[in-house]
């Protein structure tokens, strides 16, 4: 099976960023993200107003460039004031040719 | 602590895909799956029947020999007629040794 | 943007097991930890209490030191007892180095 090599970016953050965090998900390039709800604890800062312990995991499958941007975005605008996770991992991707046109 | 490489198998689709999908796994080797609701967005082409937005992600640990045959399932009967994606990542699995019997 | 190589390890296990996990999780110097409901089938030996089929899936970031010392636990204390499967997945984490004091 052809597979493509690409970037899940995955971010841990408050529920309460959803709707801000996937606008600029999109702006950014990424062409999907899954959601889950989850709950946790973090060494992350402070929490915007979302009850302890409740988050959101966000997944995205993208090309480098695309989750580099994600990146830098969440480094100005989110670590600075909000409780937030993120990490990059490799994956080969089914039918990831698409993600590279973003 | 001893490990053994193996992959993984992520999928994100419709729920209504759930036990069919389920089934399949199962049919091609899988010994287990572990499945989170979630939610997102994609292109990912049409949606059978599910309210737009919903989804399941399934994740499964299997050798190679299995990973690539689920693959080439989701390739043949899912990929044309449903929203699906999938990806493979790589990681090294606590007795991971009787994922390889299958 | 400035990223550190970190260890991913994720653990599915029983839900009844949670309050302990997360115990031990932070005992052994885990500086946090996400958690999702999630479902599905495995050949993980027997189960406690929970319900076949529902499970949470722990995620924890932190150095190889301490997913080390997390797979040794698991395999003394939760392996010979409790249906729990677990795996290492390596990752590049954003502000990654305040996991390395740990």
């Amino acid at each position: 099976m052809y597979t493509t090599p690409l970037s899940i970016i995955t971010i841990i953050a408050e529920p309460v960023l959803e709707d801000r965090l996937v606008h600029d998900l999109r702006r950014l390039g990424a062409s999907g993200y899954t959601i889950s709800d989850s709950r946790g604890e973090g060494s992350r800062g402070v929490r915007a107003s979302d009850p302890p312990g409740v988050s959101i995991r966000v997944e995205v499958v993208a090309s480098p460039e695309v989750t580099d941007r994600i990146l830098d975005l969440l480094a100005a605008d989110y670590f600075p004031h909000y409780a937030v996770i993120a990490w990059l991992s490799e994956a080969r991707v089914v039918r990831g040719e698409k993600y590279l046109t973003r």
